[in-house]
């Protein structure tokens, strides 16, 4: 296994203001130190553990994590394109692993991984792909959190030149994730889609994962909004969140919180109040399928005094009930519009 | 096994306005027609495909769809309540399939069916579970569209009387299917969810499987909305649209047209454009996973067009791209936002 703990991996140590947005739900691997978030200068808070963020955490890494320690300023550049390989190109799939343990992929994940060449991903994810697939892969090549922009080049680079490449990640790859990093990608080195046969292989989102752990509280028109402002405006996102809010969508909100964040939790709660009545209840899942999972019921009223316990991190998701929730049975229920018609 | 084409299983023959609500995605299978759309006066359209809809269908089936021939105005009720059974109760599961052919499922869906004594669903989904798993089923029980109360009463009636029961759909308990439905009828029946010890298995739900075809078109803020008023009215429906049309959230269609609710179609259609550009890319796929599957891409200008091909039905999910989506080598893309801060 192609181990690499220097953020960036190993062709690149300059990934500077890149933070790793993956869907929110598997667990975080504590790295052992490598990257601090210089960039927003939060001093002493990075500790030791995965890039990007002060504890533990899966989805995306607070805002301008820095890996490598270079300025927020400096822009990345692609580095190799199309021209520069001979071979004829090999395959490039994107992978959704699901929630975080082999269990909750999908046989076709299984298998896709299972005849690549190459997997690439963040270290975390890999670890949790079975031995007896990853076995099968000629090379693993995983990094820290900081890195998805140039580990995502890194899969593109090597299936132009010629190997069978899976690029995974956590959840699903078009909720927050690597699908559409990818394609921007190849088309930016010159490549296309069709050139390495890209495919996408679904996987269970968070917002599934973690509502299948709460009951049934998604159930209708539903929406996910994350809280993330890097490479999001915090207006819009509050904008978002006001325009659903207002309406009957339960709500799934990734990457709530994050120490250098907290404003934008403390102000999606308030926003979220302004709309919906206090008691509306309210299920918190942190690291969802991870061994310290943890499922939490609660009300709006009281949700923004969780954004300070360990239960609210990168790895949560929270899902807020719209105003036909309930709560029963220690359960989130959403109902489907049924009993208007039917005495139960 | 257990086939019982009679809208509504062999229980109940009364299901009037009931229509089936499964997420979007998977094939139907027509099912020799039993039922009549009579409740809302359609002739000669219901032809003898599954209940509730006039071709093929598998998501939620026209409104008031009549299963039996009642009268749409029949409150049903639950027939069997908690006290009625004598044994321990059984364990009760619900199951996400995912898109529709074996290789969507996860490893989880696979074995909680394979432990499952009874497993009860729509006939089409029963279809798509591997032989191998249903071989080891004491009892399939499977109903056509029509009749989801009903079947998921039985299911639970099967629960209590001391057998572990999984009930299946497409895609994801918790995405317009029957984890909220299960958990109502528990509590009316004077059960709870503890004593079935009920759980969910999360699936794909169609609008990350279609995703997957279109390229990445989600990407990042998301939302899903159905354009199905059978229990939903299409006042809020519409104010939802707006909602969300108005914002940058790339939007996944459910259940986007039938025959008697082309208005629906229409007027999504009319507001999609009021707010976003007609040539933002727009996604379809039908029948993601089946043997007819068709993914076509075009844009919001020509989108109310395809209402009346055969594109565009139940088994359809329609994706909205946001302000930022592009077309490119035939896939939808929707960038994460990384290109304002690398220069690729």
């Amino acid at each position: 296994m192609n181990d690499d703990t220097t953020c960036g991996g190993s062709t690149d140590g300059t990934n500077s203001t890149e933070t790793e947005t993956e869907s929110s739900g598997c667990g975080a691997k504590t790295d052992g130190g490598t990257a601090a978030e210089a960039a927003e200068a939060d001093t002493g808070s990075a500790g030791s553990s995965a890039c990007g963020a002060s504890s533990s955490n899966t989805s995306e890494g607070d805002s301008a994590s820095a890996c490598g320690g270079a300025s927020s300023d400096t822009k990345e550049k692609v580095d190799a394109s199309v021209d520069d390989f001979e071979a004829d190109p090999g395959r490039l799939v994107a992978v959704g692993l699901g929630p975080g343990h082999a269990d909750g992929m999908t046989a076709r994940a299984k298998s896709t991984l299972a005849d690549a060449e190459h997997i690439v991903g963040y270290t975390t994810y890999i670890d949790l792909i079975p031995d007896g697939i990853t076995e099968q892969a000629d090379e693993l090549y995983d990094t820290p959190m900081c890195g998805e922009v140039s580990r995502t080049e890194e899969a593109i680079d090597r299936a132009l030149a010629g190997n069978d490449v899976a690029i995974v990640g956590s959840g699903d790859p078009n909720v927050y994730a690597l699908a559409g990093l990818a394609l921007e990608i190849l088309e930016s080195k010159g490549a296309t889609a069709s050139m390495v046969e890209f495919e996408v292989v679904p996987g269970v989102p968070a917002a599934q994962s973690c509502g299948a752990r709460l009951g049934a509280p998604l159930v209708n028109d539903s929406v996910s909004v994350s809280l993330s402002d890097h490479l999001t405006p915090m207006e819009e996102i509050e904008s978002r969140l006001h325009a659903v809010a207002g309406e009957g969508f339960t709500i799934s909100i990734y990457n709530p919180w994050s120490r250098k964040r907290r404003e934008n939790w403390e102000t999606a709660c308030e926003i979220l109040r302004e709309h919906r009545a206090d008691d509306t209840p309210v299920g918190i899942v942190h690291g969802a399928g991870r061994e310290d999972e943890a499922v939490e019921l609660t009300t709006l009223g009281e949700l923004e005094s969780y954004g300070e316990t360990d239960l609210v991190d990168m790895t949560t998701t929270v899902v807020v009930g719209n105003e036909e929730t309930y709560v029963w049975d220690d359960r989130m229920v959403t109902p489907r519009g049924y009993e208007t018609k039917y005495d139960y």
